[in-house]
C-alpha cells in the first residue's frame, strides 16, 4: 500500500528532524519523499545517517523541495523566525503543513501561516508529540471522570531541562534572530498547553508572569513562568520553564475529586509505556496518622512512539482531505492559536512589569 | 528514668491534640501531666479516650491546667484566634510553649508571644510535624549537594484536602472568628514553611498572591496561592492550598543539577516510611528518545512517627534549659516569625488586588 502513503518534504536539517523523520518511517501511513538544506552535503549526509527510502530526493536549498511535485506535505523544523516565510509558501503551494513548535514569534505571524493554510484548503499541525500519545487520552479521561476527579480546580506544569554545552551560547533555542522567545517558546510552550489540555483549550481571562526570568547575554529568556487565571471557581494554572534546571517535566492536575501526577509528559522517559499517577477521593486514616488510599500507577503501552502516532494522524487527515471525504481538522490549528496567545500573553505581562494581561481569542 | 521526663499541659481537646498526645505517650522523654477544656466532662472522656496516664490531670478550665505545678510545658492546640492570649498566659507562668500552626492571626501577635517566651527563657515551638521526620533531613542533604543538587532554582509546593461533612461550613478552620486565616492557615502554612526551608529560610523578597481566591460565606480563604520572588538568580517560588480539592501535599524543587519530588510531604501515607524521588543529571537519550536516568526511590524510614520525634526533639531542648545547659533554641521562633510573614504577605496582596508585597523581617 506504499502508493497512499502520505509523502513528506522535511525543510531543514535540525537535530529534532531526525526523531521525526524516523517517525515517519515507522509510521505506516507516510515516507519522506524530500529533504533541502541550505547545503546539499548537509541534506546528502542527513538522508543518508538517517537511513531516508532511497527515493528520497536531496536539494541543496529550501525552495528546492517545496517546489518538488511528489511532495504532499511539508514537515518544518526550521527556527521559529523562518516559520512565517516558509509556511505560507508551503501552503501557498497547496502543501499540508507539520509545524515544530513553537509555532510562530507572536500571534499575528502565526494568523498569516493559518489564513494562508485554510485559503488552501490544507491540514495545519504543530508537532507537539505528546498530544498525541495514548496517555494523553487516559490522562483526559480521568481528568473527565466526574467520581474519579470531579471538577479541575488547578493545575501546574513544570518543563526544565539544561541545555548541555555550548548549548546557552551558541543553540538556535537562545539566538535572538532565530528563536528569540527561548525557554517559552520551547518548554513553556509544552507547559502552556499542557495547561490548556487540562482545561478543554478554555482560555484563561488573565495571564500574569512571575517576577525575575532569567536572560542570556542576548536578552533571550532562559528561565520563565507565569500564573493563569478564569476568574471562575478560583481556577487558577501555573507554569514554570527553564533551560537552567535539570530535567523535569511535570503536570500536577487537582480536582475536587482526585488528582494526577505525571512526570513526564512532554517526552516519555520510556518510548513504549507512559505512566500516571492518579488518586481519587482520599480520606485521612484514623487520627490523621496517614492518608488513604496511596496513589496509584497507570502505565499506557503503546506500539508506536508518540511522534509516530503525530504523523499518523497527521497524515490520516491529509489523507481523508485529498480523498475529498474530508476538510481540514479545524481543531488543530485553534489550540496552536491558544498556546501562542498564552505565549504572548507572558511575553507582555513580563515586558510591562508582570502585570494581568487579558487573553481575548 | 520516668522522673526525667518533660511534663506537658494540654491546653482543649482538638481533634489534633488525640494525635500529638498519643506522641507525648510514644517519646520516650515526654509524658500528659494535665489536661483542660471549657468542660471538666470533655477532657475527662478526652483523657479516657486517648489513654492518658492514670496520674493525668483533668480541669474544667483552661486556667486550672495552666496554674498546675507539676506542668513544665504546655501544647496549645486552641483556635489561633485564642493563642495570643494563652500563649502569653502560658509562657508568663515559666512554661515551655509548643503551639500549633497557625500559630498567630499575624506576626504582631506572634511577636507578643514571642517577646513573653523570651523573657520569660521558655522554649516556643510551632508544631510543624514534618521538620522532624529523618526524611526531611535526607532531603535536605540531597538540596545541599552541590553534585547531586546543584543550585537552588524554584520550588512549587501544593497542599490540599477536601473537608468532609459539614467542614466547610462549621469546621473552626473555617470560622472567621477561630481560624480567620481558613486554608492560607491551615494547608498554605505547610506549603510556605516547604519553600522557606528549601531556601534555608531565606526570606523572599517580594510574595504576590494568585487572583481569584475562593472564599466560605463569612469570608475565610478555601483556596488561595502566591509566587514568592528572589530577585536573585531568578528563584522563584509557587504554592497553593486549598480545601477544595483532593488530597495533595506536593512540594517540587528543581536545582541546576538535580530534582526532588515528595508527594506527602506534610503528613506521610505511611507512618514508618517517608518517601522521596530524586534525580541528578539527567541527559536526554539519543535522539531525544527519552531521557535518563529515571527518578529514584528513597525511602526513609521512621521508629517513631514525624509527630513524636516532635515532641522529642521540644523535650530535649526543654530538658537543656532545665539544668541550665543551654539557652531556649531560637530558630525555632525566627522559622515561625518567616512563615508567620510570608501568610502575612499573602493576605495582603490579596486585599490589594494581587500586587507584589514586600517581606521584612
Amino acid at each position: 500500500m506504499a502508493e497512499t502513503r502520505i509523502r513528506f518534504g522535511i525543510l531543514g536539517c535540525a537535530e529534532i528532524a531526525r526523531k521525526v523523520s524516523r517517525a515517519m518511517l515507522l509510521s505506516p501511513n507516510t515516507t519522506i519523499s524530500a529533504v533541502g538544506s541550505r547545503s546539499l552535503e548537509k541534506a546528502t549526509a542527513f538522508a543518508s545517517e538517517n537511513r531516508f527510502p532511497a527515493s528520497t530526493k536531496v536539494y541543496g536549498s529550501y525552495d528546492g523541495v517545496l517546489d518538488d511535485p511528489d511532495v504532499d506535505a511539508f514537515y518544518i523544523p526550521l527556527p521559529t523566525s523562518l516559520h512565517l516565510h516558509w509556511a505560507v509558501l508551503a501552503a501557498e503551494k497547496k502543501k499540508h503543513v507539520l509545524l515544530e513548535k513553537p509555532v510562530a514569534l507572536n500571534v499575528g505571524e502565526l494568523d498569516a501561516i493559518l489564513a494562508a493554510c485554510e485559503s488552501s484548503g490544507v491540514q495545519f499541525m504543530d508537532a507537539t508529540m505528546w498530544m498525541h500519545h495514548p496517555r494523553t487520552v487516559s490522562m483526559k479521561q480521568f481528568l473527565s471522570d466526574e467520581q474519579r476527579f470531579g471538577q479541575l480546580k488547578s493545575v501546574h506544569s513544570t518543563f526544565t531541562y539544561v541545555g548541555e554545552g555550548d548549548f546557552l551560547k551558541n543553540d538556535i533555542r537562545v539566538n535572538p534572530n532565530l528563536d528569540s522567545l527561548g525557554a517559552l517558546g520551547d518548554t513553556g510552550w509544552y507547559s502552556i498547553r499542557a495547561i490548556l489540555w487540562a482545561n478543554d483549550y478554555e482560555l484563561p481571562m488573565t495571564v500574569t508572569a512571575f517576577p525575575d526570568p532569567e536572560y542570556n547575554e542576548s536578552g533571550v529568556i532562559l528561565s520563565c513562568g507565569a500564573t493563569l487565571n478564569w476568574n471562575k471557581d478560583g481556577k487558577v494554572a501555573t507554569f514554570y520553564c527553564s533551560f537552567l534546571s535539570n530535567l523535569c517535566m511535570d503536570i500536577i492536575a487537582l480536582g475536587t475529586k482526585g488528582n494526577f501526577r505525571v512526570h513526564d509528559f512532554a517526552l516519555p522517559f520510556n518510548e513504549k509505556v507512559g505512566p500516571f499517577y492518579a488518586v481519587s477521593n482520599s480520606k485521612w486514616a484514623e487520627l490523621s496518622l496517614g492518608c488513604i488510599p496511596e496513589p496509584s500507577e497507570f502505565k499506557i503501552g503503546t506500539d508506536l512512539p508518540q511522534e509516530a502516532l503525530m504523523v499518523h494522524e497527521f497524515a490520516r487527515l491529509v489523507e481523508g482531505i485529498r480523498g475529498g471525504e474530508a476538510k481540514p481538522e479545524t481543531k488543530w490549528p485553534v489550540i496552536s492559536r491558544k498556546t501562542q496567545l498564552v505565549v504572548d500573553a507572558v511575553v507582555a505581562s513580563i515586558k510591562k512589569g508582570f502585570v494581568p494581561i487579558e487573553v481575548v481569542y
